[in-house]
């Protein structure tokens, strides 16, 4: 894949190198994110920030991330009621809209509408969610995650036991993140969920196809033995058929300390596309884990912004600048808190 | 006109030299608007982007300009609901909120507000919209387009022949863009809509008394035959008094490749304000049109950003700066799609 | 208290000397406020606005302070319903979101909410008012005010004569402006209210306990005499217990040109912390007043920008680094009108 000049708009443009391009850019924003330096690399450049759904944090990790490139943001959120009411077309909207920045991400409750504005756009764009079908960023920070949480161990994704656990049928979350795990190798996948939120055939059969050992379960502590990374994710009780049904399971697929003790070798990594639910009786993950430095969900959705700084860098083709436009952070970084 | 620290109301404040102070403005904006190079001449400037009614693309046309020159915008969608629920006066908002910027764009719906606003502003207030009173810079845009689209062909806006369609009873941009055109000289103006949607008589006695000529017919195929430049507009059905008086113009207004080759000169431009209705039966402009290089509408949208940078620019008096503030673009612009 | 890296959540965390730091920060900011330099000290630094209750003015207004200082800002206006229906706790959003910035202000409907977030949160947090609980940038700009008003007659805090005026008993504002008031010396309050709506007790125990001269009453001409400051308020009728005691005082708190003329001290400067009822008979301060240079409640809202500006150098330590990274204004800041 050539990123310069390119949209993202499905992780199934993706190989393997694309991958490890993206992470080793991702890898080298980190003195930017983590406010060690600063660049101005992309100064003098728009992104136009289009969220026609609401996703406060999926909009505020792209523009941080163009902001600490050294961008400027121009934000639109919710719907262009007037102009749909006198029916334009999303290609004229595009075709507009695409003329007031360099580059735009945009997200669209409806399946297939990012990539319709794309064929329209005159600069690149970035998929930031388009309905149940793909939000490619999200999946890309999972298993740079991954990766990141791996590499202190001087472990490679090549090799990784990981549990999903929660609804995997409905969850796109984990449909992607397994697309994405099948372009690498000798991977032991652990789906643990209800009968009725199994994870899709196809899903298992590409898994499979990769080469990957695949296991299927109901049970919590036999999913999450032996892993490197559990990946949790929430289950909404109205996906199931009934009251009873939903009741059968329920508080099943909880991970807390004491589970997590019981059945994880120790420095399991924790994972979760957040949010999670922290109410009474309704936890996924329970907040008792939070002193656990192996709960890596906070971590995960920091590095959010560097794969999306990565993005606009490979995109814009700015990555080699990077270091020539940087400069010390003169503001107080440490705190008293 | 002295634009510096000036406001732009209303487009009767402009004579000819303004506006052709303006044009020459907005043309020396090009390389920076078409990322040839980038400008940071208003760095550190701030603009106050107050639309108390939604407009998206006239917000973030101008707030895209502004960054462009390197100022940063400050926004406001929607209605003040605290304030003016508490009482608070079109004045004491002004008052206050002129405080928080270097030059204020607002939209408000309610005619004359704008310029209520401005008269308690201390900082230049550019009307971006008052109800159905006045949007100069969408006027300004439409005739830097025409000027720009004849400029090829060794053409000025002298000696113009344009044909204006549709709904020229209510349509706002028609009346302004008449207005303008009467500061130039020898033009010939085909007005064509239905009997019920004519060009109000003073507008088209202010165009007879600048010395053009004015042609009012409810056939299109005559009316845009033998001019430069079309300008559609829309016909919105409710406008008219009855459903049959709507069902005996239906389509009778509308342009499509065939109609266009069939009573056009060849290269004859096709302009819109936008959007355009692309739905089915009901186009103003058929999208058989698209690939039609006359078809001007989304070149009319970029010229907003360039007329937008030269209204900022003339008001703040930094015109003659920016080409000391200049840079080339080091971000990828060429597209792989 | 030691700015660098800390909260600002409260008024109870100044000493006097913390104000009077401020407040000299505050005075070195004029230069950038009133566009005759501007600063780039905080380029690259990103503010994380989150106004999850509207609040237009606080809201640019804290966002004009930190672009004035040369950074950036991405906002998030209303609640993010998404992850608040999915049960995320604040924690958890505490912790995702302040990964995206440098610095968070921070407004919210609920009391104590701000400071929960600060919890959690790992760069310093601002409370831009949580509920009726405290907003503490208001009152340090209304102290900022007296204090500026006061220095052009060689006067300072100490020693000041001030009425407070309106409804004592629910305004935010006068409890926190009395707070920081118990900080200085030798004060005389007139509280001039209706007897439903007098002044907390403990408010007024607290001003006598640091040495304070308090005066309660309901009549408007003796509270306003022989005082340096008239500080009004308005009065909701809904605060009253009935109808007919909302009646009973109607328009007794109001003060005109008139009112003034008769009972002030020449030079008493009138102050409010806006919006103000504008309205024909519900008026807490005239228009009339419009014109009397004394009426400051335009410096009021304009030292809002300065007493921002000083929160985050501070709280970011660039304040000594401001004059290293400063420039002449090169737009024009004449006005015609």
């Amino acid at each position: 894949m050539q990123f310069a000049g390119s949209h993202i708009l499905s992780i199934s443009q993706f190989e393997r190198a694309d991958v490890e391009q993206l992470f080793t850019v991702a890898d080298a924003m980190r003195p930017y994110a983590h406010r060690r330096r600063r660049t101005c690399v992309l100064d003098g450049a728009i992104l136009g920030s289009m969220f026609f759904e609401p996703s406060t944090r999926t909009r505020i990790s792209f523009g941080s991330a163009f902001n600490l490139l050294g961008g400027e943001v121009r934000e639109t959120t919710g719907f262009e009621h007037s102009a749909i009411a006198k029916g334009e077309s999303l290609w004229d909207t595009a075709r507009v809209l695409s003329g007031y920045s360099d580059i735009v991400v945009m997200r669209h409750p409806e399946n297939g509408s990012v990539a319709e504005f794309a064929a329209a756009s005159r600069v690149p764009v970035i998929n930031g969610g388009d309905g149940t079908n793909e939000h490619p960023s999200q999946a890309l920070l999972d298993l740079y995650t991954i990766r990141s949480e791996l590499a202190g161990r001087e472990r490679d994704i090549d090799g990784l036991r990981i549990a999903m656990v929660g609804d995997l049928c409905f969850g796109r979350t984990v449909h992607s993140l397994s697309k994405l795990l099948s372009l690498f190798a000798d991977l032991r996948v652990s789906l643990v969920s209800p009968e009725a939120l199994k994870m899709p055939a196809e899903v298992v059969d590409n898994l499979q196809a990769a080469g990957h050992q695949v296991l299927e379960t109901d049970a919590l502590e036999q999913g999450i033995a032996d892993v490197d990374i559990v990946y949790s994710t929430r289950i909404q009780e109205e996906r199931f058929a009934s009251r009873e049904e939903a009741d059968l399971y329920r508080g099943r697929f909880r991970l807390n300390q004491s589970v997590y003790t019981a059945n994880c070798e120790p420095n399991t990594v924790i994972m979760h596309p957040l949010p999670r639910d922290s109410r009474e009786g309704a936890r996924e993950l329970d907040i008792d884990l939070n002193d656990n430095p192996n709960l890596a969900i906070f971590r995960q959705s920091d590095n959010g912004v560097l794969v999306r700084m990565a993005m606009f860098a490979l995109l814009l083709d700015v990555a080699d600048q990077i270091s020539e436009h940087d400069a010390p952070v003169n503001w107080c970084t440490e705190r008293r808190f």
